[in-house]
């Protein structure tokens, strides 16, 4: 009889992730996971000595997932299990998952601290290694019913429950929360889920057991673009993107303007925020819209960007921030309601910001060092991070500076003829044949490139094809070192506009979507130059003040459409020489620090060390800078000075 | 020389109280601050023993007192002092009162642990003892300049400079006060008084040292009537006070009309909780415009109501609470930041709610234990706090036990024919002549009584008067111990209304200001019956449940617009027999206990633990309710009942 309990098949599911699947009886409830590729800790390998594989057998009847859980569905006790769980959390179905055999149908609960770390995908980001612990959690449960004989007040009755079946203690609930208290408990039966946040603080509750998982969202808040990021906070799944143009553009192109702008106009500081948290209210609305569900339902976000963006968005007083000694209000990483920023999400919910460095650098660059976590590596890092402002970090596990310099805005596609941002009908790649001076050409949104598609969706060009476009126009010899166009070539492509001034034509009118030939000038170019120029610059102090006189790897970041190409940024000489093969071009670093940031509160308080860890380097004051800087705009070919570019 | 100094007359100034004077160089600062009534621990009696009285002498250049303050002001360090204090606490200045000799003028500053219990008269309340301890406190102190060799962000600097000069740690700084911080450090040369709320929370800095005084608002939140008090919260001073119709009146006379409102009107909760908010900003507005302040200024405020207006005014959903097992969504304390709320005062103020007890039993019965405290007592209390829902409560130290009754806005004025709430204009006593028939009366606003003032400013009828009227209709013969009109009597003053009805007229049109006889009804007599039937059977099932046959004291507590009349509620038969002299009137306790939470945070850890201690009795369920209740209707004079009413 032994033998055919054995045999049968029986239906296991897993909580939180919602897995479910069949497994035969007698398998152990560490096999079953593993199986189904649900992440439970067993240091010791599953030969019930660690202790460290610890779940939760449900009880009950779960009729949307069509079965019945009781402790009386696994094996007996066993003595190993006796002495690693407490009495009370035997009553509350704790077993060992590797000790533990399945008999009949069970749901089965992974709480949080016996989750293995996870090994995920960032969508457009890097494979980087986290574990799923967000800040926000959910809980069901069922409480008993108000009666003459137990008139606990709702509040009471709900956090009673809480501590009896998850051992959850001290907890507040929100004033929101508490106001349709009532209803909520009672409208399925006393049967409700909950909200927690930061496992101290209730910021929703749900009629019902098996509701949606929690939504999250990062955003990299940058001064040109918005990038959003909607995920599920309960399985780390990406579930949406987004971005849009800053929308405080209107009141300055960039960050010196819109600090002027809100010292001088009346109600300044006020439009520039609430134009801020508008655009942040509707990415969240789009994107909860997209997948059927609410932006109400956003339990918490997650807000990176550079310091002049974190004090527009918070509404900080920007002042003091722009002017000697560049003291920020507040550098600390923040939790702030959703409802005191006016964010129309869950008004209980969370708005995390994360740190301020020293000096101007922000939490970008943090979110970009939690993701690239330098500090671990023993290698010397040099780390590039492209946008209207670019951030460079450079160090290892012994040491770590940053400085920022200022590109401008050319290297996202802003203050460019054509420039546009990252986005359908952008050209993100450009090569160009030596000899014909003809360019191939892809835009976003489409597989094929110019000229095997004779008409393309383009209009306009995005931060990586500039780079691309400026390296290859170099290559092929149509500008000189000093980034002058060759008016001398026999080819339609170069080309004089009415003021005289060239350009070089990389789409035909006929060609594009806006019926409009799209040119590269000479201003362009130059733009690109600068930018380059300060990069390589900061770059170079930095390994000067760390003492160093080559780097072992250098990391490519920026909120591009797509990956910059690292031959490219080579060929302009945007770095200094480094061996290809440990360039790495990692798209949106910062926006993947938010979300690792949002999807695990261990990498907040890892960005809350760094950012008091890592030592700033002001630049600019260096008395070299200038002549240094101009020497570094030039494109470089000079084997001697990039052995590695050939 | 020794002695020419002592003869020398010095300035001293005390904070936060901000008494000053002048002493002997010599004296030592206890004997000072008892000279100025300042008061500080001692317990020695001055003998430096106990090392109790620990002041901090203030550094620097106070520039509006005109004084300089320095260490080297007082007397030498004592081995005494060196003992009680720690070598950190004498770099901040610390020395113990009584050993410290003033030399040179001195700022001394009193810390919350030093100083005395205060004995204070509560206006329009009883002698009442408490600590003055409120939540909000104001501390001073002066910023080093942000430079570029110390570029803290504004927050930091705050907050190690508080921890610093005062000690405080782990403050958090609420996010209304971060957004305009860089410019309020810097306004007046980085010093500042900040003002922190339960010791860990910055809720308003504001530029400067000598700043005006936190305020801090009581409301006693009626079914019909708000009375608020606003209080100087460093030194407790009763700086105004302001009553106004519960605004909620306009979507029902009563709880249940509202309960009944909130739940079939389309945002019914909503525009309930609205129109109480924006009720208790405009008091907020009124009171401080009146002393030349503004309602920003107000940094806490204490609500105290029965259950159901704490449900409508917190927008917490009121169904439940109003039917069967009359759950409440909440009864904790509850503390909501103000911009949560609405509320026009300081956005990061709080809005503290005290706790509710079982059943239907209010904060506002909680306000009245706190203000009473019966459970300090050895004898038996009887307190009845009459509001449109009467709250009776019986008890010492060992038991304590709640009742509430459904007594009807008549004893607070309403519902009366001429009834209104006490304000000018109301007559507030009466008497009657058993001979002829004829009244005295006196009305609010006047100090005269009729006849002797021939033309008064009535319009109508107070609370007080209303018990004063029945209690003398009925000693001067007029009306009946079942309450009934004597149409027989040979005066002008009984009379019938067009539909034949008995009436007594207390007022003649001529002698009011509303040019209309002021009459007393059957149908008011009626109301008054009604009400003090259901407060006797009340207490007289309290005594039951608790095991006595009488009571030691009575204290009869209300809004009214004076102190309701003893002797009058004795003859009416308010309550069980009781010995005149322990008979008090002490006005509106649930009011005083707001204002001592206000005052002491410690009273509101007493409401918390009173109102989990008190036991509920439900009368209205007792088989015998509906015949005792019709019997207590009769007004009494039988001495067997009543020894004591003669």
């Amino acid at each position: 009889m032994g033998l055919e309990i054995m045999e049968k098949d029986v239906e296991i599911v897993f909580q939180p992730s919602g897995r479910r699947g069949r497994v035969p009886a007698g398998t152990t409830i560490l096999a079953a996971a593993q199986g189904m590729g649900v992440g439970i800790e067993a240091v010791c390998g599953g030969k019930g000595v660690c202790g460290k594989c610890r779940v939760i057998i449900e009880e009950g009847r779960f009729e949307k997932l069509g079965l019945v859980s009781s402790k009386a569905h696994v094996s007996g006790l066993s003595a190993v299990e006796e002495k690693f769980l407490s009495p009370e959390e035997l009553a509350r179905g704790y077993r060992l998952a590797c000790l533990a055999q399945v008999r009949e149908s069970l749901v089965v609960t992974v709480p949080e601290e016996s989750r293995t770390a996870k090994q995920v995908i960032l969508e457009q980001g890097r494979e980087r290694s986290y574990r799923l612990a967000p800040a926000v959690k959910q809980y069901s449960l069922v409480l008993p019913p108000a009666s003459l004989s137990d008139a606990r007040d709702d509040r009471q009755r709900l956090l009673e429950a809480l501590e009896e079946r998850y051992g959850l203690k001290d907890l507040i609930v929100d004033y929101t929360v508490l106001r349709d208290l009532p209803l909520l408990l009672r409208k399925e039966e006393w049967q409700v889920t909950v909200t927690l946040w930061q496992g101290r603080e209730i910021i929703r509750v749900v009629p019902g057991a098996e509701v949606s998982h929690s939504l999250g969202i990062a955003i990299d808040v940058g001064t040109t673009t918005l990038a959003a990021f909607l995920c599920d906070l309960t399985t780390g799944e990406l579930l949406g993107k987004a971005s849009r143009m800053n929308p405080q553009i209107g009141y300055g192109e960039d960050v010196l303007a819109r600090i002027s702008y809100a010292m001088t106009e009346e109600e300044g500081r006020e439009k520039l925020q609430q134009a801020m948290l508008e655009a942040i209210s509707v990415l969240a609305e789009e994107m909860t819209a997209k997948i059927g569900r609410e932006a109400l339902e956003v339990d918490e976000i997650v807000l990176v960007y550079n310091t002049a963006m974190h004090h527009f968005t918070l509404g900080l007083e920007p002042k003091h921030m722009g002017r000697s000694p560049f003291v920020p209000a507040v550098s600390v990483p923040l939790d702030i309601k959703a409802r005191d920023l006016g964010v129309k999400i869950n008004p209980a919910g969370n708005i995390h910001s994360l740190p301020v460095e020293a000096g101007f650098v922000g939490p970008d660059n943090v979110a970009v060092l939690i993701a690239e976590e330098p500090y671990r590596s023993n290698s010397i890092k040099l780390i590039i991070d492209i946008g209207t402002n670019g951030e460079i970090d450079l160090g290892n596990k012994d040491r770590l500076l940053s400085t920022s310099c200022a590109t401008g805005p050319a290297l996202e596609g802003a203050q460019i003829a054509f420039g546009m941002r990252a986005a359908p009908g952008a050209i993100e790649r450009v090569e160009i044949d030596p000899e014909t001076k003809e360019p191939r050409y892809k835009v976003i949104g489409e597989d094929k490139w110019y000229p095997e598609l004779k008409v393309t969706g383009a209009q306009g060009i995005c931060g990586s094809g500039i780079i691309d476009v400026v390296a290859e126009l170099h290559r092929a010899g149509i500008i000189s070192k000093a980034g002058r166009i060759n008016g001398r070539l026999e080819t339609p492509r170069v080309r004089k506009d009415e003021s005289g001034k060239l350009q070089y034509v990389l789409a035909w009118a006929e060609e594009t979507a806006i019926h409009k030939d799209i040119v590269i000038t000479q201003g362009d170019i130059r733009a690109v130059q600068l930018a380059k120029g300060a990069i390589y610059v900061g770059a170079r102090y930095l390994m000067e003040k760390y003492g160093c006189d080559h780097v072992d790897e250098v990391i490519l970041a920026g909120a591009f459409g797509s990956y910059i190409n690292k031959r490219s940024a080579m060929a302009l000489g945007l770095f200094p020489d480094c061996d290809p093969e440990k360039v790495k071009a990692v798209g949106n670093a910062a926006g993947d620090g938010a979300r690792l940031a949002l999807l695990d509160v261990e990498k907040r308080r890892e960005a809350a060390r760094v950012a008091r860890q890592v030592e700033f380097v002001e630049t600019a004051v260096e008395p070299d800078f200038q002549a240094r800087f101009m020497e570094a705009l030039s494109i470089p070919h000079a084997k001697d000075e990039f052995p590695h570019l050939g």
